[in-house]
This record gives C-alpha cells, sequence and structure tokens, in this order.
C-alpha cells in the first residue's frame, strides 16, 4: 500500500449555498445537454455510483444507500453542515478555486473556511474580458482596462484559466494577434454584444491568452471533457501544438486540464514541452470504478513531474470528495501493483504519489 | 458472480443458408479489403480464436479444437442443425435483423425459428433508396414513392439504420436539407444511375436521415468499426455531434452502432444528449479475450440507461454466439471487480447487467 | 508462463561510441524539445524506471540503484563492454537497423559483433535523397542518381523507411506524382537547397514512397509517436488509409512503426488490409509498467500474423534492454492470463509468440 499525503486540489470550482432537492442535485451530476431521458437517470452513471460509494458514509449513511435516503440526510443535517463534512472528509489541504461560473458559489475564503484548508483564486481570462467590457465604453477603454484587469488579477490570482476551447475551439493561431488586429477585433465584438456577452472571437481569445502568458502565471487551458461545448474534437489538445511551442521559453508554465478522452495526448505534449504539464482533473470524478485505468493510460507518456491532481469539482461538495477518494484510491492501486510486480520501487512509488498529489502543484504555482 | 438474463440482439443480420467450406467460413471472421497475406490465415485473430472458444462445445467438440475439425463437424450436422444448436447455445431471445445486406441470409422469421427466439426488422434506409430507384421513372415519382416506403417501412420495422458514414463519411451539414436541393441531388443521381447503383450522394444521404427521424423510429447510425468504408476516420461519432444536437427534442432516439475505436466517443455523446445511445456491438465480435476491457472503456461516460447490447453478427451463426458469449462473460467479470472492490453495490450491479442485456433495448424499441 | 523465443528487432538504430555522463544519458531517456524543466528529470518518467528496472543487474548492480551509481558502474566497465553485456543480455539475436540518424552511432556490422549477433540495414529514404542531392549537379542527375541509389540499396538493405509522416504528415496523395511533378518538385527544392538540406517537399516524399514500393522490399512508415515532429495527429496512420489502398496488390508489404498512441488504428489496417502490418517499438520503451496494457489494445484488432516486435531503441543500449524485456515480459503475461481464463489454448498462445517476436518478422523480410 502506498500511503497517500494530503492534497493539492489544483482545479475546482466553488460548492453550492442553497438547500438542494433531489432533481436539482441530480442535475449537477453530469453535464448535460437536456434533462435526463425518460426511464433514466444521472445517478446511473460512474458518476452518480462514486458519489453513493464514497459521500454517505461522510454523513453516517452506509455507502449506496438510495440517492432520496442521502439526500433526506444532507437536507437535515442543512447544507452547512452537510458541506463542512464532507470538504473535511476529503483530503484536500489546497484548493485552487476558478471563480468563473456563474450560480450562487462559494468563493476561494469561504472553499478555506469550510474546508479548513487553504485556498486561492484562479481567474477565467473570457469572464474578466467580457467583465471589463460591460463597464468600458469604447475600444480604447476596453483594451486599456483589460490589460490593468490581467495585470492586477495575476497579482493576486494564482493562475489564470481559458475556456477559448470551448468557446472557438483549440485550432487557433498560435501567434499573437497584432495590435490592429486586436483593435479590430474589439470594436467589432463591443459593437454587436449586449451587457453579458460572451466571449467567442478568436482574435480576442488569442489576445487573452497571450495576455496571461505575458504575465507569467502559470496558464490553465480547458482541454478534452470540460464544459459542454462545440464538439469535442475541436478541444483535441493536441491543437495546441503550435501554441504551445510558440511559448515555449517565456518562463510560464502551461497546464491542460482534463484531457480525457484525449489524455494520452496531453501526456504526450506534458512529456514533450518542458513547460507544459497534465491535470487529471476529468479522469476521477467522471469515470468512477474506471478511474485507476484512466489514471493508468496518463501515466504512459506523461513524466511523473507534470501531473496534477484535481477535482474538477463544481457545486457539490461531493465531487470534491468523489475525486479525492477516487485519486487516492486508483494512484494507491496502480504504483501497489507496480511495486508488487516489480516494475517500480517502493521509495519511487511513495515520491511520485507525493508529487502527482501535492509537490508539482506546489512547485508550479509557489505554494508554501 | 453477476447472472446474466437472457439478452436482446439489438442489431445483428441473418446467417448464411449454404453450407461453407474452411475458406468461404473463414472469409466470414473479418470484414477485410483482399484475402489474407501469404502465410497468415484470419483464424489468427480474436474472432478466430473466439469462435474456436464457444462454439466446438455446442457442436459437441473440444474448445480450441482445430479450424478443420470443426468445419468437419458442422458439415456433418448440416447448416440447419448446427445453426439451430448455435443460435439456441447464444441465450439470445430477441434478434433486431438488418436485412439491408446482399447474400443468401435468413430473414427475421427464419431467425426466430432457428432460434426459438423473437425477431423484428431492421430497415436500411439507403438500400430502401436504391430500390425505390430500381423501380422509379422520374424524379418526382422516386420521391413520392421513397416518402411512402419509408413511411411504409416505419409501421412494420422496429428501426431504420443508415450506413451514411460508411458511404460518404459522417461529416455531413446537420440541417435536412431543402426541397429543391433534394430535387436537384435526386436528379443528378437518378440521371448518372444503373440499376443496383449505390446511394452516396450526401445530400440524399441527409435526406434519408431526416425521413427516418420525421418517422419517430429509432434511427441506428454506422459509426467506427462497421462494414469496410473509406477511411476510418471519417466514421468517428464525433462528426455526427451537430446533426445530434439538431435533431434533439424531436422525440427520435439516436443509436450509435459500434463506435470502436471511437467507443469513449459515442459514450460521451450519450452522455450528454438524452436522445443518443451507444451501443456495443463491434467490440465483442472483434476483439475476444480483450472484450471487458473495451466495454470498460464504453462503461466510463455513457449513462447505464443507454447503452445496448448486440452482437453485430453477420453470415455465421457462430458470430451470434461469440457477440452473447463475450458480453456475457465480459460483464459478469467486469462487474463482478467492482462489486468485489466496493465500488458498486451487488444490487446496482444486478440492475444495471439487466439494463444493458435487455431492459434498454426493451424500452427503446417498445418491445415487450 | 508462456515460454518467450529469440527476438528479431525489426526497428531500432545503433548505439553511442562515446562514454555518456549522466547528462547525456538523461537526454537520450525522451524525445523532447527542450531540456526538462526545472525541478524533474527524465529520469522520472516510464522509460527511466523500466531503465533502472532492467539494466542494473546486467552490469551486476541492484535493479532500481540510483542513476548516478548506475551511470558509474557503466563507466567503470567502458562504453565497449556495457554495451556487450547489455546487448547479449536482451534476448535478441537480429537486429534491423535504420542508419539514417545522424551521431556517432554503430552500424549493422558492429551491432552483430558486440551483441553476437545477426543485423541487416534499413535505409532511410529521405537521408538517401539528400545525400544524393549533396553530389549531384542537375534536376537531371539528381533524379537518375536517386533512382541508381534505391536501386542499390534494395540489393543490399532488407528494408527502406519513410519519415514523411514527420516532415510533412501523412496526409499525402495516395497515387504516385507524374514525372513533370517530380521534375518540377526537385528543381525547387534543389534550387533552395544547401548542402545537408533536408527534404519535406510531399511530391518528393510522395516520389520516394512510390520508388521504394517499386523496389519489393518492406516499406516501413514512421507513424504516430516516433521522432519529434510537427503535431502528432498529422501522423495518424489513418491518413494513410488511401495510399495503402493504392499499394495494395503490389506485392510490397508495408510496416506501420510505433502507431501509439494511434496503434489501435495501425492495428485496424493491418486487419483490413493483406500488405500491411503493426510494429510495436514504442510501445515499450516509452509505456513502461503499462506496456503489456498497450500491446493488449493492439492484440485487438491485429491479425497476429500482421505483429512485429521491435524496440525502437536510439543511442543507449539500455534501451534495446528494455525494449526486449518488456516485450517479453508483457507478452508472457497477457497471453498466460488468457490461457488461465480459458480464452486461448496453451499451443496457440505459444504459437503467436513465437510469430510476433521473430516468425512474421523472418517471413516479411525474407530472413533465415
Amino acid at each position: 500500500m502506498i500511503e497517500m499525503p494530503s492534497l493539492v486540489d489544483q482545479y475546482c470550482h466553488g460548492v453550492l449555498r442553497t438547500e438542494l432537492g433531489l432533481g436539482t442535485f441530480e442535475a449537477h451530476l453530469a453535464r448535460t445537454e437536456g434533462p435526463p431521458a425518460a426511464g433514466t437517470t444521472l445517478f446511473d452513471t460512474q458518476t452518480g455510483f462514486a458519489v453513493r460509494r464514497w459521500c454517505p458514509p461522510l454523513l453516517g449513511l452506509e455507502p449506496h444507500c438510495p440517492p432520496a435516503r442521502y439526500l433526506a440526510r444532507r437536507r437535515e443535517l442543512g447544507v452547512l453542515e452537510a458541506g463542512r463534512r464532507l470538504l473535511r472528509g476529503s483530503g484536500i489541504t489546497t484548493y485552487l478555486v476558478d471563480t468563473g461560473l456563474p450560480g450562487d458559489l462559494t468563493g476561494p475564503a469561504e472553499m478555506a473556511a469550510t474546508g479548513a484548508a487553504e485556498a486561492h483564486e484562479i481567474v477565467r481570462l473570457e469572464l474578466l474580458a467580457e467583465q471589463v467590457a460591460d463597464t468600458s465604453g469604447t475600444v480604447e477603454s476596453f483594451l486599456g482596462n483589460l490589460a490593468e484587469s490581467v495585470h492586477g488579477a495575476a497579482a493576486h490570482a494564482v493562475a489564470f484559466t481559458s475556456v477559448a476551447g470551448v468557446r472557438h475551439g483549440l485550432a487557433l493561431a498560435p501567434e499573437p494577434p497584432g495590435p490592429g488586429e486586436v483593435r479590430g477585433a474589439a470594436g467589432r465584438w463591443l459593437a454587436g454584444r449586449r451587457v453579458g456577452g460572451a466571449l467567442s472571437d478568436p482574435v480576442l481569445l488569442r489576445h487573452l491568452l497571450w495576455s496571461a502568458v505575458a504575465s507569467g502565471r502559470p496558464l490553465q487551458l480547458h482541454a478534452g471533457l470540460g464544459e459542454p461545448g462545440l464538439r469535442i474534437d475541436r478541444t483535441d489538445p493536441v491543437l495546441l501544438t503550435d501554441f504551445v511551442r510558440a511559448t515555449a521559453g517565456l518562463g510560464t508554465d502551461l497546464v491542460l486540464l482534463h484531457g480525457y478522452p484525449y489524455h494520452r495526448h496531453a501526456a504526450h505534449l506534458a512529456g514533450v514541452f518542458p513547460h507544459v504539464h497534465a491535470d487529471l482533473g476529468a479522469v476521477f470524478l467522471r469515470t468512477g470504478a474506471r478511474a485507476a485505468d484512466v489514471l493508468a493510460e496518463v501515466l504512459e507518456l506523461a513524466p511523473f513531474g507534470k501531473l496534477l491532481f484535481s477535482s474538477g469539482a463544481h457545486g457539490l461538495p461531493e465531487l470534491h470528495v468523489v475525486g479525492a477518494c477516487l485519486f487516492r484510491e486508483a494512484l494507491s492501486r496502480l504504483l501497489g501493483d507496480w511495486v508488487t510486480g516489480g516494475a517500480w520501487s517502493p521509495a519511487d512509488a511513495r515520491r511520485v504519489a507525493e508529487m502527482i498529489a501535492a509537490g508539482n502543484a506546489r512547485r508550479i504555482y509557489g505554494l508554501k
């Protein structure tokens, strides 16, 4: 058995502050376009089964108890107390929180307090630009305010994140757009935009990416599964190859989020380029009983110093729990098997476990 | 051990009525372009080994006996009696039969009689259009007769199937073609066509897909491995994403056939869209000793209420047997492991096994 | 336990003749763009762990000893003696050596002497063309000399290899270019070229491929992982489908090298086309403890008579050792499991092991 250290969750969101009924809870188990098909439920997924395995014991129930029983107990404790028990039972001691999703979600400070942990903010570039656009009257003021906002965010945030792949696809031109190009795109976007309008213009998305790269903060790029997007093959991380090559040697780290089902491609890029790292986010939450097998696929090509645990959780503290528990179990089982078979030494296995669980993230994000 | 219920084979073809020699039998073990390479045989494949494992005992022989010995016994019994023993030994109690392939194959009624089972017809859209074209003199009569034929088929068939991916690739424009566009394409196709000529025009393929969607019957789309086609990446089910989105909410179910080696993509679509389901056809027949592992990959993202067993068998009743036996063994082993490890509860495992084996198909196709 | 026969390494390079320090040794463990990231080492990869597992015992050390200890012992023995112990401990009895990489590498004769084995040369088409260009004054003499060189190489080499996928991508027009097209491309290339300049013109790459096909010698095509290239998806072997189809029936065998992470696609092509074979090179060297699992994925679709072992090693004899040891262990474990579970017979497992280890290569390359 490989002992697992405490975890740095290097990419997650906050949790909902409101009490949840069965339907609302179920809706947060997966990212779908539309409600579950008649005759089916989102509880009948690897995510649903994993929640039912790991979470009931933290609230004093039997594993695999029926969803309705679990939700009743959750309401009995209240959303705050349930959240406290769950987050504190997860084994996560540092949360990096992407604050860029809408909804009544806890921020980093509240995550830290509820989870008795540390927490830092990840700033989502597209939201930042949309917020700046909401309050800027002209193209010049938009671009000036945006530069200032990115600069300001870099001072307090631990990282930037971008959903360019979900908004447009990752097949973006790799070089930074020229100033005239950016001004033109900003003008067209602002002219056609209502307050709150989403940014999907490829020139402005590239401008954001390069602004973040210039800041020196690590840049997390959504790839593979993540938020529902246009078409999953447009978020294959291999499409980032030329952008990755263009940003090599500039001193800014890139982190490929999620990756799955293109996780072998993300691992390949982490193996070839010194500044590229691969996140394990979607693996655990989405694949449940299969977590060890999918993790093993990432561990083929990715150097062990370039892999980062995250829960990828959003909305339900249950998802932070499931991400953390499945990670610990999967990594422990996998490395344990390799040690037993003689492929790895016990000391190496312990060392690699610590690197993926926390050490690599501490190094890249400069955490204590 | 998870007990397995009787199976609904939701996609297969009939079996050959003629006695087979070693060479003809071998040719049905794989779909190749050309005969086996000198010095090799198609028996030396996962399919060949699986046939030799599962079928000889049903004809009173030892597992893994040499192919020539097996074929001799098969001829000794006669094609009818051998077929009866094989199909009745498969554990399949309902066959959905695609009648759209050429050759002297048994239809649904004969499959039912031979296998002591139920059977229903699946109508292949492209063949339907080709048959209508063979007997229609003008564009107007072709389109009118086609509409009538689709309408008629919807009344007696259990589903439609399309090989648009094999004929043209799945990267089809997602919206229905306009009436003028369809008339133009039909005119060009009929003018250049000889009797029996195959349909590969993308406008007419889309017209067929949308005619089937309008009928309300489930529509099965070939993806990934299936029939030999142009190029396998052109049948990646992810290419259907926009078509899937365009057909959402219309009340017609889509079933992605085969999928492999893009089965994780098919599972992803089944997870995101309520009306999409994933078939397991090619998994068992093609990957043999690897069936449990490939099945496990599909079980990562696909909701358990959206997965359907099929054999995908064609020509040889041995392939129905292999599909069914490998499915039962693989699912039983996989779910058994998850129960043993505590990831799933025994009750959930039994319930999911029944859903994939038969329940989901009964719900989607309205079977008793 | 399946006993393993001696191995034919059907694709590798020579080993370095110079003594190596820790840094130079480490640099040969992976193919990266840039040095390892600060705080990481290329020893912390599956390749690094596999070298530390398999090689120290051949030099009289404990498995998994620290890299510095291993390198010290290696220098103590001297590069020649260390190379002799390693290669002779690998179990490889025939090496097919691609001589087309730069550096002070041993050629086939030296590999044979050092390893107490047989060795044959594989000629790299692009290097051949570049060497001819270096010494040809005109387009006519270049094309004439090239034809003569290919003809000459076919007489002594065991195979040709091409890195067209790395230089341009595998999405090449499938048919041979016309003579005028070739002359035009050669003229443009020679005019713009300095001595030693690399060939990446798609017309000339296609001309080389078709020259090799015409020679009748097996043609090895780099696909998937291999040398660092433009973008990995441009080396997906599925992109070769039309070229494969165009070369069917001409009597020349094609071998898809590496394949991973598109190894299932390579296996698919080997299953569909009689003249296509799949190499296992990158699997073992790159994925280490995962070798059996990745090998298993190739064994889904590839006919057992179409799979070829190779180490894919370059520069370090340690990599020949790792490739061979991981192959033997992985295949033995995998087939052993299938025999234990009843899926394969012991006799079939032994037969298939021998085919993949050596027999298929002997047949295809006409080795004794």
